[in-house]
């Protein structure tokens, strides 16, 4: 349960906010590379933290991203020609280029354009997505270099969609364990949607202890479930400030940025990578039944809006939801979506019953508030430095007498390219 | 004419207002029966009083009728699962029983679901409606045995429509008798729609004077009209407290509950009953000709809207308002409609000019706002007592030299089984 | 730049506003004359300076426009029957003349009609438009006789559209000549859009030097440009107060009325006439190129909403955009219009950066807020005498060794009927 004012506090990230402090020392995924697939191409309207963006690949391949609008009087930089490294307003020719230096102007006698600057942020383009940084310039942190966008493109995959709720409950129903193997789970054999299998040890497992344990990026967490044939089904995840979460599908780790958009609405990345020796097969690329397809699930020219969205009830099928799914919602994530929607667009926490199973949810908020404190008096939130690099979420079935944080605590950590980051568990006050 | 102050306490009907305290002291109608066709089937959203609340029928039959948000983490119920007598929240499995009452929990090792408890409201069924009581159970009223609801199915017809305007103005359109033989009338025989005939005493007589008698369920109210052949055309009707008016058409009495779903949004059940020997034929249990048919009128798949609505100006047909119909609007209830929601979500009564041909709103007005202090002050409201049970709106053609009371009258109170009801008129001071 | 107070001033025009007050002396295009086609048919809808109201055409061919809402009750008298020479609200009968008097009462049987008034302005028609006058009748100005008005029809054009952003950011636009040959210019001859060609003076000239002179009726300004081959392309327009601009196109004259519907909303009038001895061409009258043709730009059936508009991008063609028009959107009025919509439905003027050739832009509001305050010391603001009945704009490719002002001064102000209007410059001091 949170306050009404803690609520506030947490999930309001636009300007000036103390959340929005935060956001803005991380570098955030602002849209995907194949957004602008070429120099000089059209720009793209980018919604990030309540600020209107338009971003653009110039001539020589660098991406800007810039206030949307026009310094002079205020149209939209968007409907703007990209011409020759920089973006030209088509109302009077006002220039900018990726430094969101005015470069030209085209309707005045006598040019004043060096005195003119449009808001720009600085981007870096990996793993498929274009980052921006929107802090204050000396706090610039290291590229955020998740291992996912260390390896080849062939071992791992990417997309996006808009959900239409607040980032934060969004996020919530991600490092949200307890839930999975209820609300996924297939009601039967063959069933005619995709979900978890009623065989696997994720649904054949009790209903999870959970395990938080801070560290200096944010947290690992563990679901533990006791399996009826003795031992346990141990899945350790990551969450890493403010928005990121690593859960283990071996040989692969998936996971989830959630962007805030603006306090309604939130864009979700959904990435995974093998470590394994062999590329993902086009059923592990395509995310098969994740529910964020592009063209089947995700409509990628409306703004990457959910084909199975808030609008239409997320087509929920009662025949099916009564014979083959729990759910009777087509999609894994589309059925996540639907509760977290459900819910409005801002959750009132006032009013919520958490339990143990919610203690990963518990303990995020606790980070995050004491993250807007750390910002406030002028420190250094956790994750903003490097030591995410090469962790990994692992999960393992663990017969009967062997210890689960044996089997997979070292997994989680590899060791190259280790140098750089500590995963001591810290300790955390939650009263 | 009402001061502002006066138009928002007697529209706002939410949680905490003092019209909305007035409302939680009597049986609402919910939805209908046919919502909830079957044991186990799909719950239904219900919007009533400004409340989010989700209906269900259990394994027994019995109805729940809960608040939508699951009291864990704020889902929709809506999305849930209906099975053995309770409803699943697909999220993390919390299931409830039609009382509310959290009797499983599938996340948790140690179950707490005894501790949990999701808003519910007491429901009966009656007529074809499921009735709500939504205010403290002490207080709870008899069951609102309308004579309508007593008579077999055969005998009575049943439908409802979403009005897209505050409950009062509709109800003020419902009780005002003097609009009906001028909106309602046909400019013609065999006009292309339907309507009240130029022939009938309603329209050939003069413009009504009005007498209003108040009761302790609402007042009884006459439309007296001079009939150009000497004598007069006398229409008896009754208003029960707070939203219900009954309607002469021999052999049967007509009627409308106006219940607020918030305060920009009305569901107006229409219904009506013979008290002949006969059942009604397909033509009056059809409601011909006026705008409330499912299907053709009422888009039941789509929360009842209107298929001639607001949005698309009622679908008026400027040819026919010169030559078939005075309004150009296919129905008589959409005509209805048409008016009221023209006005604005909430019609601004301090601009209003009434006449003595609009006593009977203005009486009311009186027994609302007299009925906001009686609640506030710890009393009972007029019509919760169950004196309504047996009282039947009657017209008659009376001829020169009867008294029209004499005429009427008595039949407005049919003796069985009328011991428990008085229908003394009482007083009320209107300045 | 304006301050955030300053923007509201001079952008919001309701009842009671100060600028509001301004525009209440003027007469306001309400409509076209075509969309009150004959005698007693149907009344149309109109919203102007933030009110609603509603026209008919009475059975005299007079116009009436009323308040939309009846003192009644407060239904929509756009419903209403036009009978007779009057508008009868279809409620209860009550039937209103053009000047707003309740001249007859179905529902009661003592008529009280003499007592109840329902607010009525005067209307004139002139050019195809209604005209209306909302300010104290004491105060009614003379016609509206722009010398556009006095032409018989085959000589002049008219259309109207409704864009979707402030007044003032349109009339912004439009007295911007600096954008011109820069955004409504084609990239290549013969290109698939229409636009303003390579090889004119407006785009071969320099970037303009503007002069602005304060006159009676508001101001008179000049765009000149240097030609490359020596000389300069002088361009003269006239601002009216409040929202009128002409511009050249010899021997036509162009011009728009920028009316406020509300402050999110303004129709834009669109008219022409030819002062040359020929009536116009179908393609001059027919706008050939600008956006705003009925059917294929304007959907006259759906409010006069533009095909291509904000909820659709305009349309924008990014392909075209790279070769043929320096937009990519199809109508030059149509890229006014999305330049002016896309900087939000009112454009925060405290962000701008205004240089020289925003100088009439400058000099308009600096007019309007002198109007203001004129107004509310009990005087009249410019251009409400008629001073402007004459007036021309005039262009004029000047050679070498001439005087731009000598070739085109004289023009703008012909001598007939030319008595009764001063053209002298004024001074204002715009710091």
């Amino acid at each position: 349960m949170l306050t009404t004012e803690q609520n506030e506090l947490l999930t309001r990230t636009g300007p000036g906010t103390p959340m929005g402090d935060v956001m803005r020392r991380y570098w955030m995924p602002a849209l995907l590379s194949l957004e602008l697939p070429e120099p000089d191409g059209a720009p793209v309207r980018v919604r990030l933290l309540g600020e209107h963006l338009v971003a653009f690949r110039d001539t020589s391949g660098r991406v800007g991203l810039l206030d949307e609008v026009c310094p002079h009087r205020g149209t939209s930089l968007w409907l703007g020609r990209n011409e020759e490294n920089g973006l030209r307003c088509v109302y009077h020719g006002w220039k900018y280029d990726v430094s969101g230096r005015c470069v030209d102007q085209m309707n005045e006698p006598v040019d004043f354009s060096h005195k003119i600057q449009v808001r720009a942020y600085p981007t870096e383009e990996l793993g498929g997505i274009i980052w921006a940084y929107m802090g204050p310039a000396e706090l610039k942190p290291p590229s955020p270099r998740f291992a996912w966008t260390q390896v080849d493109e062939p071992y791992r995959y990417l997309s996006k969609v808009w959900e239409e709720c607040n980032w934060l409950q969004a996020l919530e129903g991600g490092i949200d364990t307890s839930h999975a193997p209820i609300m996924h789970r297939m009601l039967k054999k063959n069933a005619s949607q995709p979900g978890i299998d009623l065989d696997s040890p994720f649904v054949r497992g009790s209903a999870p202890t959970l395990e938080v344990e801070v560290t200096d990026y944010g947290y690992r967490y563990f679901g533990i479930r006791k399996m009826p044939e003795g031992g346990h089904y141990a899945r350790g995840y990551h969450f890493v400030m403010p928005f990121t979460q690593l859960r283990p599908s071996a040989p692969m780790v998936d996971g989830h940025f959630w962007v805030p958009m603006d306090d309604e609405n939130v864009m979700v990345y959904n990435w995974g990578y093998t470590y394994g020796d062999e590329p993902l097969t086009p059923e592990e690329s395509t995310e098969r039944g994740a529910g964020n397809n592009f063209g089947t699930d995700v409509d990628v020219d409306h703004g990457f809006k959910a084909v199975r969205n808030m609008g239409n009830d997320w087509l929920i099928d009662r025949g099916l939801q009564k014979t083959d799914t729990f759910t009777g919602i087509q999609g894994i994530n589309t059925q996540d979506r639907a509760t977290q929607e459900s819910m409005g667009r801002i959750v009132d926490r006032s009013k919520e019953h958490l339990g143990p199973a919610d203690r990963a949810i518990i303990v995020c908020r606790k980070l995050l508030a004491d993250a807007v404190s750390t910002v406030a008096d002028g420190g250094e939130p956790p994750g903003v430095a490097p030591t995410y690099y090469t962790i990994r979420a692992i999960d393992a079935v663990v017969p009967a007498g062997r210890e689960w944080r044996d089997e997979i605590l070292d997994a989680m950590y590899p060791s190259e390219p280790a140098s750089y980051f500590s995963h001591e568990a810290g300790s955390l006050s939650l009263d």
